[in-house]
Protein backbone atom coordinates (compact mmCIF):
# COMPACT_ATOMS: atom_id res chain seq x y z
CA UNK A 1 0.00 0.00 0.00
CA UNK A 2 1.29 3.54 -1.30
CA UNK A 3 -1.80 6.20 -1.87
CA UNK A 4 -4.81 6.56 0.69
CA UNK A 5 -8.03 4.84 -0.95
CA UNK A 6 -10.03 7.30 0.53
CA UNK A 7 -7.87 10.31 -0.62
CA UNK A 8 -5.30 9.33 -3.26
CA UNK A 9 -2.27 11.42 -0.64
CA UNK A 10 0.63 9.00 -0.18
CA UNK A 11 0.49 6.57 3.18
CA UNK A 12 2.57 6.64 5.48
CA UNK A 13 3.90 3.41 7.67
CA UNK A 14 3.66 4.40 11.97
CA UNK A 15 1.77 3.77 14.94
CA UNK A 16 -1.75 5.49 15.13
CA UNK A 17 -2.37 7.40 18.04
CA UNK A 18 -3.86 5.27 20.73
CA UNK A 19 -3.05 2.55 18.64
CA UNK A 20 0.47 -0.49 19.47
CA UNK A 21 1.17 -1.27 15.99
CA UNK A 22 2.09 0.11 13.10
CA UNK A 23 -0.64 0.63 10.22
CA UNK A 24 -0.70 2.38 6.83
CA UNK A 25 -2.14 6.04 7.74
CA UNK A 26 -3.09 8.90 5.95
CA UNK A 27 -1.78 12.14 7.28
CA UNK A 28 -3.63 14.09 4.64
CA UNK A 29 -7.45 12.58 5.60
CA UNK A 30 -6.39 11.07 8.77
CA UNK A 31 -7.65 6.99 7.69
CA UNK A 32 -6.26 4.50 9.35
CA UNK A 33 -5.99 1.38 7.07
CA UNK A 34 -6.52 -1.86 8.77
CA UNK A 35 -5.21 -4.91 7.10
CA UNK A 36 -6.44 -7.90 8.70
CA UNK A 37 -6.13 -11.53 8.49
CA UNK A 38 -8.21 -13.02 5.45
CA UNK A 39 -11.19 -15.81 5.77
CA UNK A 40 -10.72 -19.33 3.30
CA UNK A 41 -13.97 -21.29 3.38
CA UNK A 42 -14.61 -25.21 2.31
CA UNK A 43 -15.86 -28.34 2.39
CA UNK A 44 -15.04 -31.55 3.36
CA UNK A 45 -17.56 -33.49 1.29
CA UNK A 46 -18.66 -36.84 1.28
CA UNK A 47 -20.88 -39.49 -1.07
CA UNK A 48 -20.96 -43.17 0.01
CA UNK A 49 -17.94 -43.00 2.49
CA UNK A 50 -15.86 -41.38 -0.22
CA UNK A 51 -14.11 -37.79 -0.03
CA UNK A 52 -14.91 -35.24 -2.79
CA UNK A 53 -11.17 -33.99 -3.91
CA UNK A 54 -10.26 -31.57 -6.53
CA UNK A 55 -6.95 -31.01 -8.58
CA UNK A 56 -5.58 -27.58 -8.85
CA UNK A 57 -5.43 -26.10 -12.43
CA UNK A 58 -3.76 -22.91 -10.95
CA UNK A 59 -0.85 -21.66 -8.79
CA UNK A 60 -0.40 -22.18 -6.22
CA UNK A 61 0.29 -25.91 -6.08
CA UNK A 62 -0.93 -26.29 -9.30
CA UNK A 63 -1.83 -30.15 -10.34
CA UNK A 64 -2.12 -31.26 -6.90
CA UNK A 65 -5.00 -32.28 -4.64
CA UNK A 66 -7.39 -30.05 -2.34
CA UNK A 67 -10.80 -29.50 -1.23
CA UNK A 68 -13.13 -26.77 -2.14
CA UNK A 69 -12.36 -23.50 -1.00
CA UNK A 70 -11.67 -20.24 -1.40
CA UNK A 71 -12.01 -16.56 0.12
CA UNK A 72 -15.10 -15.91 2.12
CA UNK A 73 -16.88 -12.52 0.42
CA UNK A 74 -18.27 -9.71 1.82
CA UNK A 75 -21.91 -10.26 2.72
CA UNK A 76 -21.80 -13.80 2.95
CA UNK A 77 -21.99 -16.46 5.77
CA UNK A 78 -19.09 -18.82 6.76
CA UNK A 79 -21.65 -22.10 5.64
CA UNK A 80 -22.65 -20.16 2.51
CA UNK A 81 -19.35 -19.31 1.03
CA UNK A 82 -18.03 -23.13 1.79
CA UNK A 83 -20.93 -24.40 -0.76
CA UNK A 84 -20.07 -21.48 -3.19
CA UNK A 85 -16.77 -22.49 -3.33
CA UNK A 86 -17.98 -26.43 -3.84
CA UNK A 87 -20.15 -25.73 -6.29
CA UNK A 88 -17.70 -23.12 -8.37
CA UNK A 89 -14.43 -25.61 -7.93
CA UNK A 90 -16.17 -28.71 -8.34
CA UNK A 91 -19.57 -28.44 -9.61
CA UNK A 92 -21.53 -30.07 -6.71
CA UNK A 93 -23.90 -29.09 -4.48
CA UNK A 94 -24.05 -29.84 -0.70
CA UNK A 95 -25.63 -30.57 2.41
CA UNK A 96 -24.13 -29.34 4.90
CA UNK A 97 -23.58 -30.71 8.62
CA UNK A 98 -21.49 -28.32 10.25
CA UNK A 99 -18.25 -26.85 10.86
CA UNK A 100 -15.14 -29.64 10.87
CA UNK A 101 -11.86 -28.27 11.04
CA UNK A 102 -10.50 -24.41 11.62
CA UNK A 103 -6.77 -23.40 11.04
CA UNK A 104 -4.55 -20.17 11.86
CA UNK A 105 -1.75 -19.76 9.64
CA UNK A 106 -0.13 -16.58 10.84
CA UNK A 107 2.47 -16.54 8.44
CA UNK A 108 -0.22 -15.73 5.52
CA UNK A 109 -2.41 -14.05 7.58
CA UNK A 110 -5.73 -16.35 6.71
CA UNK A 111 -8.05 -18.64 8.68
CA UNK A 112 -9.43 -21.78 6.98
CA UNK A 113 -12.76 -23.19 7.63
CA UNK A 114 -13.82 -26.31 6.60
CA UNK A 115 -17.73 -27.59 6.76
CA UNK A 116 -18.65 -31.49 6.68
CA UNK A 117 -20.97 -31.75 4.52
CA UNK A 118 -22.83 -34.81 2.32
CA UNK A 119 -22.79 -34.19 -1.63
CA UNK A 120 -26.84 -33.42 -2.76
CA UNK A 121 -26.72 -36.18 -5.48
CA UNK A 122 -23.26 -36.97 -6.01
CA UNK A 123 -22.67 -35.28 -9.18
CA UNK A 124 -19.66 -33.14 -9.63
CA UNK A 125 -17.41 -31.97 -12.69
CA UNK A 126 -14.36 -29.72 -12.92
CA UNK A 127 -14.75 -26.24 -12.13
CA UNK A 128 -12.96 -23.22 -12.11
CA UNK A 129 -9.73 -23.37 -11.27
CA UNK A 130 -9.83 -26.72 -11.04
CA UNK A 131 -8.93 -29.65 -13.53
CA UNK A 132 -10.34 -33.23 -12.65
CA UNK A 133 -12.85 -33.55 -9.32
CA UNK A 134 -12.94 -37.24 -7.89
CA UNK A 135 -14.28 -39.31 -5.03
CA UNK A 136 -11.55 -40.99 -2.93
CA UNK A 137 -12.10 -44.22 -0.71
CA UNK A 138 -9.29 -43.53 2.45
CA UNK A 139 -6.90 -45.98 0.97
CA UNK A 140 -7.26 -44.06 -2.39
CA UNK A 141 -6.59 -40.70 -1.16
CA UNK A 142 -3.35 -39.36 -2.96
CA UNK A 143 -1.68 -38.40 0.71
CA UNK A 144 1.96 -36.88 -1.12
CA UNK A 145 -0.24 -34.96 -3.81
CA UNK A 146 -2.47 -32.63 -1.43
CA UNK A 147 -1.83 -29.32 -1.95
CA UNK A 148 -1.87 -27.93 1.82
CA UNK A 149 -1.33 -29.11 5.56
CA UNK A 150 -4.76 -28.21 6.00
CA UNK A 151 -6.52 -30.52 3.10
CA UNK A 152 -4.25 -32.98 4.91
CA UNK A 153 -5.09 -32.57 8.71
CA UNK A 154 -8.91 -32.53 8.07
CA UNK A 155 -8.68 -36.00 6.35
CA UNK A 156 -6.36 -37.23 9.09
CA UNK A 157 -9.40 -35.75 11.56
CA UNK A 158 -12.11 -37.29 9.39
CA UNK A 159 -10.71 -40.53 8.90
CA UNK A 160 -9.62 -40.94 12.56
CA UNK A 161 -12.90 -39.63 13.49
CA UNK A 162 -14.76 -42.32 11.30
CA UNK A 163 -13.70 -44.81 13.41
CA UNK A 164 -15.93 -44.45 16.40
CA UNK A 165 -18.55 -42.02 13.62
CA UNK A 166 -17.75 -39.40 16.53
CA UNK A 167 -16.88 -36.14 14.66
CA UNK A 168 -16.37 -32.90 16.85
CA UNK A 169 -14.64 -29.66 15.56
CA UNK A 170 -10.96 -29.85 15.34
CA UNK A 171 -8.86 -26.44 15.49
CA UNK A 172 -5.40 -26.17 14.92
CA UNK A 173 -2.36 -23.98 13.91
CA UNK A 174 -0.17 -23.94 11.16
CA UNK A 175 3.18 -22.77 11.93
CA UNK A 176 5.62 -21.91 9.20
CA UNK A 177 9.05 -20.31 10.12
CA UNK A 178 9.85 -17.40 7.79
CA UNK A 179 12.91 -17.22 6.88
CA UNK A 180 14.35 -13.87 7.87
CA UNK A 181 17.19 -14.06 4.80
CA UNK A 182 14.23 -13.20 2.95
CA UNK A 183 12.45 -10.73 4.60
CA UNK B 1 -12.49 3.37 -1.68
CA UNK B 2 -11.56 6.06 -4.33
CA UNK B 3 -7.89 5.43 -5.44
CA UNK B 4 -5.67 2.96 -6.44
CA UNK B 5 -3.12 2.43 -3.05
CA UNK B 6 -0.88 1.10 -5.26
CA UNK B 7 -0.70 4.04 -7.97
CA UNK B 8 -2.80 6.60 -6.41
CA UNK B 9 -5.15 6.05 -9.59
CA UNK B 10 -9.02 6.53 -9.79
CA UNK B 11 -10.37 3.05 -9.16
CA UNK B 12 -13.70 1.96 -11.07
CA UNK B 13 -16.31 -0.60 -9.71
CA UNK B 14 -17.07 -3.28 -11.80
CA UNK B 15 -16.94 -7.09 -12.27
CA UNK B 16 -13.34 -8.11 -13.33
CA UNK B 17 -12.58 -10.31 -16.48
CA UNK B 18 -13.03 -14.00 -14.70
CA UNK B 19 -14.75 -13.17 -12.22
CA UNK B 20 -18.16 -13.10 -10.88
CA UNK B 21 -18.93 -9.86 -8.94
CA UNK B 22 -18.01 -6.26 -8.25
CA UNK B 23 -14.48 -5.34 -7.12
CA UNK B 24 -12.63 -1.97 -6.73
CA UNK B 25 -9.74 -2.21 -9.64
CA UNK B 26 -7.66 -0.07 -11.46
CA UNK B 27 -7.36 0.58 -14.42
CA UNK B 28 -4.30 2.14 -14.85
CA UNK B 29 -2.00 -0.77 -12.77
CA UNK B 30 -4.61 -3.76 -12.97
CA UNK B 31 -4.60 -4.40 -9.03
CA UNK B 32 -7.80 -5.51 -7.93
CA UNK B 33 -8.75 -4.47 -4.73
CA UNK B 34 -10.56 -7.24 -2.93
CA UNK B 35 -12.58 -6.59 0.37
CA UNK B 36 -13.07 -9.53 3.05
CA UNK B 37 -14.74 -10.06 5.90
CA UNK B 38 -12.93 -9.47 9.01
CA UNK B 39 -12.45 -12.02 11.71
CA UNK B 40 -13.06 -10.41 15.69
CA UNK B 41 -11.55 -13.01 18.21
CA UNK B 42 -12.42 -13.16 22.02
CA UNK B 43 -12.54 -14.94 25.52
CA UNK B 44 -15.59 -16.62 27.32
CA UNK B 45 -12.97 -16.69 30.23
CA UNK B 46 -14.13 -18.48 33.25
CA UNK B 47 -13.50 -17.99 37.06
CA UNK B 48 -14.88 -20.48 39.62
CA UNK B 49 -17.49 -20.90 37.91
CA UNK B 50 -18.10 -17.31 36.54
CA UNK B 51 -17.87 -15.68 33.35
CA UNK B 52 -15.46 -12.88 33.00
CA UNK B 53 -17.68 -9.43 31.51
CA UNK B 54 -16.58 -6.26 30.31
CA UNK B 55 -18.43 -2.61 30.37
CA UNK B 56 -17.76 -1.06 27.19
CA UNK B 57 -16.09 2.77 27.07
CA UNK B 58 -16.26 2.99 23.38
CA UNK B 59 -19.38 2.93 20.63
CA UNK B 60 -20.81 0.82 19.30
CA UNK B 61 -23.27 0.17 22.65
CA UNK B 62 -21.34 1.96 24.91
CA UNK B 63 -22.12 1.45 28.43
CA UNK B 64 -23.42 -2.33 27.91
CA UNK B 65 -21.58 -5.54 28.91
CA UNK B 66 -19.35 -7.60 26.08
CA UNK B 67 -17.21 -10.39 26.21
CA UNK B 68 -13.76 -9.41 25.54
CA UNK B 69 -12.87 -9.54 22.13
CA UNK B 70 -11.56 -7.43 19.17
CA UNK B 71 -9.96 -7.88 15.49
CA UNK B 72 -8.06 -10.14 14.54
CA UNK B 73 -4.37 -8.77 13.27
CA UNK B 74 -2.90 -9.81 10.20
CA UNK B 75 0.35 -12.47 11.68
CA UNK B 76 -1.87 -14.07 14.55
CA UNK B 77 -3.70 -16.95 15.63
CA UNK B 78 -7.16 -16.91 15.93
CA UNK B 79 -6.49 -17.91 19.44
CA UNK B 80 -3.62 -15.70 20.21
CA UNK B 81 -5.42 -12.69 19.19
CA UNK B 82 -8.39 -14.34 21.74
CA UNK B 83 -5.95 -13.89 24.71
CA UNK B 84 -4.60 -10.64 23.69
CA UNK B 85 -8.06 -9.06 23.23
CA UNK B 86 -8.50 -10.45 26.81
CA UNK B 87 -5.49 -8.84 27.90
CA UNK B 88 -5.83 -5.81 25.96
CA UNK B 89 -9.45 -5.11 27.31
CA UNK B 90 -9.58 -6.86 30.39
CA UNK B 91 -6.17 -7.34 32.00
CA UNK B 92 -7.03 -10.88 32.30
CA UNK B 93 -4.39 -13.43 31.41
CA UNK B 94 -6.19 -16.67 30.24
CA UNK B 95 -5.79 -20.21 29.67
CA UNK B 96 -7.41 -21.53 26.85
CA UNK B 97 -9.31 -24.50 26.59
CA UNK B 98 -10.68 -24.55 22.74
CA UNK B 99 -12.82 -22.27 20.06
CA UNK B 100 -16.48 -22.46 22.07
CA UNK B 101 -18.88 -20.81 19.61
CA UNK B 102 -18.47 -18.95 16.02
CA UNK B 103 -20.80 -16.49 14.27
CA UNK B 104 -21.43 -15.19 11.07
CA UNK B 105 -22.34 -11.54 10.75
CA UNK B 106 -22.88 -11.44 6.89
CA UNK B 107 -24.90 -7.73 7.41
CA UNK B 108 -21.77 -6.37 8.37
CA UNK B 109 -19.02 -8.51 6.82
CA UNK B 110 -17.88 -10.08 9.64
CA UNK B 111 -16.96 -13.70 11.58
CA UNK B 112 -17.05 -13.80 15.55
CA UNK B 113 -14.64 -16.69 17.29
CA UNK B 114 -15.20 -17.31 21.29
CA UNK B 115 -12.78 -19.44 23.27
CA UNK B 116 -13.16 -21.02 26.13
CA UNK B 117 -10.33 -19.82 28.41
CA UNK B 118 -9.83 -20.31 32.46
CA UNK B 119 -8.31 -17.09 34.30
CA UNK B 120 -5.06 -17.69 35.03
CA UNK B 121 -5.05 -15.95 38.52
CA UNK B 122 -8.33 -14.41 38.95
CA UNK B 123 -7.08 -10.79 38.12
CA UNK B 124 -8.54 -8.08 36.01
CA UNK B 125 -9.26 -4.50 35.54
CA UNK B 126 -10.79 -2.13 33.33
CA UNK B 127 -8.38 -2.09 30.31
CA UNK B 128 -8.48 -0.23 27.08
CA UNK B 129 -11.97 0.53 25.61
CA UNK B 130 -13.69 -0.54 28.91
CA UNK B 131 -15.17 1.25 32.35
CA UNK B 132 -15.63 -1.71 34.31
CA UNK B 133 -14.62 -5.67 34.40
CA UNK B 134 -16.81 -7.92 36.66
CA UNK B 135 -17.20 -11.78 37.00
CA UNK B 136 -20.78 -13.28 36.94
CA UNK B 137 -22.64 -15.97 38.27
CA UNK B 138 -25.41 -16.84 35.79
CA UNK B 139 -28.13 -15.47 38.04
CA UNK B 140 -26.09 -12.33 37.78
CA UNK B 141 -25.85 -11.44 33.84
CA UNK B 142 -27.45 -9.01 32.89
CA UNK B 143 -29.29 -9.77 30.11
CA UNK B 144 -30.80 -6.86 29.08
CA UNK B 145 -28.10 -5.16 28.84
CA UNK B 146 -25.58 -7.30 26.58
CA UNK B 147 -23.92 -5.57 24.11
CA UNK B 148 -23.96 -8.08 21.45
CA UNK B 149 -26.34 -10.71 20.16
CA UNK B 150 -23.03 -12.87 20.02
CA UNK B 151 -22.57 -12.07 23.66
CA UNK B 152 -26.09 -13.43 24.34
CA UNK B 153 -25.79 -16.81 22.28
CA UNK B 154 -22.49 -17.54 23.58
CA UNK B 155 -23.53 -17.13 27.10
CA UNK B 156 -26.68 -19.37 26.42
CA UNK B 157 -24.62 -21.99 25.25
CA UNK B 158 -22.55 -21.68 28.16
CA UNK B 159 -24.67 -22.09 30.70
CA UNK B 160 -26.90 -24.97 28.64
CA UNK B 161 -23.58 -26.85 27.89
CA UNK B 162 -22.72 -26.43 31.84
CA UNK B 163 -25.86 -28.41 32.93
CA UNK B 164 -24.27 -31.59 31.66
CA UNK B 165 -20.59 -30.27 31.70
CA UNK B 166 -20.42 -31.27 27.86
CA UNK B 167 -18.96 -28.58 26.18
CA UNK B 168 -19.11 -28.48 22.22
CA UNK B 169 -18.02 -25.73 19.40
CA UNK B 170 -21.47 -24.17 18.68
CA UNK B 171 -21.56 -22.31 15.00
CA UNK B 172 -24.31 -20.19 14.05
CA UNK B 173 -25.26 -17.38 11.81
CA UNK B 174 -26.72 -13.39 12.92
CA UNK B 175 -29.18 -12.74 9.82
CA UNK B 176 -29.78 -8.49 10.07
CA UNK B 177 -32.43 -8.02 7.31
CA UNK B 178 -31.16 -4.66 5.89
CA UNK B 179 -33.07 -1.42 5.85
CA UNK B 180 -33.79 -1.22 1.81
CA UNK B 181 -34.94 2.51 2.04
CA UNK B 182 -31.47 3.48 3.79
CA UNK B 183 -29.59 1.41 1.88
Amino acid sequence: MKFCSACGFEVVFRIPEGDNRERYLCEQCDTVHYQNPRIITGCLAIWEDKVLLCRRSINPRKGLWTLPAGFLENGETAQAGAARETWEEARARVVIDDLYTMFSLPHISQVYLFYKAQLLDGSYAAGAETVEVALFDEEEIPWEELAFPVVRDTLQHYFQDRIHDHFRVHTGDIIVQRDRRSG
